[in-house]
């Protein structure tokens, strides 16, 4: 049985190995303190949230959102950052966080939930079409 | 001569001109109160922001922008909406309004500037090209 | 059982019924005059070619293919139709085609398979990017 | 003045010049002998086929073009390679080989003219958007 429900203090060292993956899965490497930062930040739950997927008593995915304002319409939520366990896939659970995290953000105001993946990320984007639209927006970045 | 500045009360016609240009770009209506509540804001300039182009005494260019958290790194600043003046095409409006956010995001923490486009909008992306990179990514979104 | 054969004339009931399947996914029609010419030509086998996946004796899959020349490599194969009967998803259908086009291909001389998919046709570009690449090209076409 | 036309013995060393800044645009290389079996070819005129712009005596751009069978509609013709040099960008080179070889692929019974672009070539694409359409095909290759 799936459930989805937020991070508690004894989810700390399984919520690491899954965000660990994601971060990888994007060939990406963040220095520990940013996941000791990133927690302290979901526990605090004001800027940045976060969700876990459970099944049974273990933590198979995780979801990683925020608010924040628009120009012209209500508020808007990113889901930043979504991860299965690769154990768990295929199992809906990817699907789950998502379907909570929709719920939630429209429970708190916002007029839409949006979320960015690479486009050749054609697995997880078999999930998007069925959940989601990509409307032919793609993003484009620099850092500062 | 161009300019970069915060607009002022006595733009706000001119604003609004430019900013039913942009919506009707991507095929869309704002009620009026839209405007109204748009404009309030950003000259209240807390959540989200404006600067204006000016050729002269003329407003020929609009950016709006936000910040907001990120997870695993610094704020970043989202441009969300930038339009020219057909009339001033091709004389480096875009570019140096793209500029200006880029420092004042810098200024304010911000360790990403970052927008969307329509994959289709070549025109745009010739410069977004320049000034920036599309690392392939995508967005999905689910009205709420 | 999965056979992968050229199409015999008692299988032009089932070949059109296959096709008329891919046309429509494509939201396209045809003439029915077309299906008679393709099938001709199928049969004659010099400009374009097909082959049948058969499931013990129901036609479950067809592809369509030809050879062209290239101007500064050998010659390529583009294959042009591939369909899957809706009841046959999922078990390895279309990779099969594929499969025996490109041995097919490599046998006479080409260098090269290629073929398009819809940008948006996430579920099919699953299956290509286990057997192929989109190296990032995309198509520009006008009618003439 | 601009003008289109088949190439011509004397044009040997302006069009290699030329091809060879379109091959390294795509960071590829060919061998020396691949130039010579493909102006052999040109020469020849019947697999592929090659057109010439010319500004007064100077070669400033070429075309690459062949014809191949479809398995529902009329011939196509693929503009597989299309080059302006450097120093004539800007002044309708590569809009005057289009028209040249749409007008010829029509005259030749062809119903589509196509060609390939890499996604992010915004520059060409904003002159392929003009005179085509990118209907959202994207092309899938292997290597045989």
């Amino acid at each position: 049985m799936l459930t989805i429900e937020t991070l508690l203090p004894s989810d700390r060292d399984a919520w690491e190995r899954l965000f660990r993956g994601y971060i990888e899965f994007y060939e990406r490497t963040l220095p520990d303190a940013e996941y000791d930062r990133a927690w302290r930040r979901f526990q605090a739950g004001t800027a940045i949230h976060a969700r876990g997927a459970r099944d049974g008593d273990r933590l198979v995915g995780i979801a990683h959102f925020l608010i924040h304002p628009h120009t012209n319409a209500a508020d808007v939520c990113y889901l930043q950052d979504l991860f299965t366990d690769r154990a768990s896939r295929g199992r809906g659970v990817g699907r789950a966080l998502i379907e909570h995290v929709a719920n939630w953000a429209r429970e708190h105001g916002c007029g839409q939930l949006y979320w960015r993946t690479h486009a050749s990320n054609t697995t997880a984007r078999v999930l998007y079409d069925q959940v989601a639209e990509h409307r032919g927006f793609i993003v484009y970045q620099r850092d500062l």
